[in-house]
């Protein structure tokens, strides 16, 4: 997909990205997570189990509780039972399926430590199994607090970013844009932006990755309230200076986007990445507006399904500029 | 409510706020929170329920959930119930009502995980609803404990601002000032604060906001243990260098606090913002003292009741600093 | 105490203390707490409960809990007594004493969710309490949940100071000196120290507290594993400079500590302060090494007992430096 | 070991390690932690149970939990059995070895508030002890909760070193190297490193060790997905400059680094140390590449298994610059 390209890019690339010139496939998925496999090392040590209980959906995060909790008992249960249900006071003998159901429910009532009585332990081994399903069932709770703790106090920006980045007018030149705004009810100020391109070009016909800094008109704003519009002009001193909307569809670019900000809440740094790929690159079209005043005018309104909204514009023309 | 002004503001106007010059109404509330109202998205993923959780008052907080655990027996009362009384021994079966209220506090005990066990399960349906209901009760308090944790634990600066701001002689010049103290046990250090000023101009007949920095005498104390004055000197490089009384009455003018400080017992930063509009300006008048040496002279008090005592004064002319 | 000095200060005193120059009394207890009282307010208001139990003692924190729990139940026990023991099960009628114990651990076993159920609840009244006794109960515990992890989790550097700041040769000059070392197994790094004095001098023949910061030799080292001596070098851009043992007996001098370093496992900042007063200032003497390798020569012992030891010494005469 | 060196290093040693130049063995232990023992200050003092209870292998902690939920149940089943079983209800009374048993099961029903029922307390002494079990019980889970979270929230680095460095060539130079990475599923950006070398010298026939910064190449990254090689350049400035094999073995050497960067999921900074002494480095060697694209050349593989591997190399000569 790259191509030698006519025109020479005078930024010097940056080599502190932290991906080498050799990686392959989109750098920073959508998500703005890196694109990278790891392998090597064994299994149990290259997840954070912790990390990992953070990241996964809450659907998926009770369903695993829900059958941790129903395996736990089953197994319990079991081991009542090769112990034998005459260890137990109150169980229903009328036939093994019914003397199993009840081993079970009295091991889901031991392990959240409802304990009845109606079944209860009298034997020595059933007690003793009783006693550690007991502890084990308040442990795992303390873990479940635990779990439940991090993964709702976890700080996140929630910021929004517009699906596609324009290649739109701005004065009389020409920038990349793309904009994003905080969704949720929190309270971000001090919000700064990073942004990088990872430019495929081909050095002595090889294909390779150059990185380079994307200078933005503001990188810093006090208060993350409405949206963000982050604004790149295409200047002599930019990477895609000179190049057309064929250069931009032709060569493999990925935009790189790393948003920091302080949540007034949680009184803690919150960041959130993501990326831009050539096909997610419009050129020639600006946004549309997205906030207003309300109509007994005493507020804002930000409307955020608005956030990818973009109407097709002309570009001028690129024009070198004389006092530099 | 704004005006042409006869002078024109030197101080270049800043663009970092985030705000827009089109917004309307107040752009931060009193309590610190930008006047904003975001829509679009759907209302489940526009608000983070944890931050929703985090504000609200104690009363209001602990009344949510005792009306859900009343909800929650209700509702599993009536599974208890249609299920049949006749699951559960113990159970008052002398009317419908009393079978209702005895499933009820059934389901209560099980919730709780208290299972005194004059009431219990025998059938399979009502083993297996308490079962959950035994699960489900555990972690909801996992979570309740998760919350009042993040409640408590959330970092707060405890600050408390002058109701007003005055516009106060000092030295020879004048100046706006207002005041901040803390006012809990928290010990406060490095304290900075950060002010900048939203004035409404017309500007082409067209009415809109600009944002100026406001600099002041000391952006940054040591130990934030006294009430802490911050003074704006309305200087030439002021955008309020000139502004009569009815200057300040008929323009609309913001003034944005950002108060910073590292909390020494949470060993966090914490922050808080507040604002004051044009009616909450007080033209010449000056703050009494809040604090003064204790009857044995061994220590300092501070009166917090006194933080918006101010009384009349007289101000100096404006006049142009030559040597500039 | 003070007097006026012959020879000027000559550095600056700054104003960004924080502090007023009409305090009275030391400025910073010796447990690093600005000794200022507040009043005004309500009393509810100006309290953080959440600061005031992380600073709590553990004995006191242990026996709040404990007398909390036995109020707690005596309240509820008087309730269930009102409303009638016939509305409970199991309970020891004998005499109303025994009524009275048995109804108040039914309370502890409803409370702390044991239940037994050997005394249960009959009754549609004795229910309802008990219903919201053990919601109570729960949520009790999920407070202490959060406390203890307050408590237990709360960063905090473990620094030892010498009980004693002195005045001690160094070079060929006159320093002003103190140690400090961390006396736990945590871990600090990047720890950096900040100096000031509080000197009380006579202007106009008014008191009143002058600051200075105190510029050390080194401010900021790696990693605090030994210890740490901070040297204030007694020069012409000291406010010491000049001063004599009379004049360090005589002034009432505060030197003011700040140190903040980063634990390695909290990954926290955490920051500890101190002070020293004109009587915990040892003029003509300097500390005894309180570190040495190890009998194997492996490893590096730290002796946290020798770190207020010293010996007397004698001073270089003040002498002005030329070249400055 | 150390060796009067023929050439003298010309880079100033620092003063800020806050390593003293008497300490004996290595300074900073392979796992990261300083190689220091403290004494004094009694036993109890000198520890932060909290920081060891973090620290300790999750198989210890678990460990300890176990044996202490055994022992403190043996200690309640010894009270209950000196106040006496006819205390209790539902005691198995044959022999003393029963009897035992059955409080020690009625303590852990107790201690973990499950409460069955079967045996109970009804004398004074026995329910006034249970009350107190079940709240210790609950105080317990409490705290264990928090230990849990503390333990599995604890901000970690996750990055694994290679575990030699090597002397390997740069373009036309020499450089120390050593290379990371992060080896589990958490997202680390904004990546710095610090180097430094302790070197023993003989000063006026003393053993020292003096410290020097090494300077790398590139002490920052943005994302640090793959791995990071660190290389310190061996030019005039580095201390290292003119050592050739010999005087790398033959010389006490010890550099220590020291990571820093940012996790994105606990939105905080964690920290990595290690060390590498004179048996670690490897004299004209240079790395294999660790990562490559995956074979549908939409990834990025990282191989962790490759951190250590590499291959001998020839070292160019050292040659002095002569515009520097």
């Amino acid at each position: 997909m790259a191509r030698e390209f006519r025109q020479k890019i005078r930024q010097k690339n940056t080599d502190n990205s932290g991906f080498g010139d050799n990686a392959s496939g989109r750098f920073i998925n959508k998500d703005g997570l890196p694109n990278v496999r790891r392998k090597g090392v064994n299994i149990f040590n290259r997840f954070s189990w912790y990390h990992t209980m953070l990241e996964l959906s809450t659907f998926n995060f009770l369903s695993y509780l829900v059958v941790a909790y129903i395996l736990v008992n089953l197994f319990f249960a079991l081991i009542y039972y090769l112990i034998g249900v005459e260890h137990l006071t109150g169980i229903d003998k009328s036939d093994a399926v019914n003397e199993f159901i009840d081993v079970f429910f009295f091991s889901s009532q031991t392990f959240t430590t409802v304990g009845y009585g109606r079944i209860a332990p009298v034997g020595f081994m059933a007690s003793l199994v009783a006693t550690f399903e007991a502890f084990l069932g308040l442990l795992t709770f303390a873990i479940a607090t635990g779990l439940f703790y991090g993964r709702f106090s976890r700080p996140r920006a929630y910021l929004k970013f517009s699906d596609i980045a324009l290649i739109a007018p701005f004065m009389d030149k020409t920038a990349l844009m793309f904009r994003l705004a905080p969704y949720k009810n929190n309270s971000l100020t001090d919000a700064d932006v990073t942004v990088s391109a990872a430019i495929e070009v081909i050095e002595n016909s090889v294909k390779k990755s150059n990185f380079y800094t994307l200078k933005t008109r503001l990188n810093r704003i006090n208060t993350l309230a409405l949206n963000w519009t982050i604004v790149h002009v295409i200047d002599e001193d930019s990477p895609f200076f000179g190049f057309s909307d064929e250069d931009f569809k032709k060569t493999d670019i990925e935009i790189i986007v790393h948003v920091r900000a302080f949540d007034e809440v949680f009184s803690n740094t919150v960041v959130q990445r993501t990326s831009y790929v050539s096909e997610e690159i419009v050129y020639g079209a600006k946004f549309v507006p997205m906030y207003y005043p309300d109509q007994e005018n005493l507020s804002t309104v930000l409307d955020l399904d608005k956030i990818s909204h973009y109407q097709q514009t002309d570009l001028p023309e690129f024009k070198e500029e004389k006092n530099k």
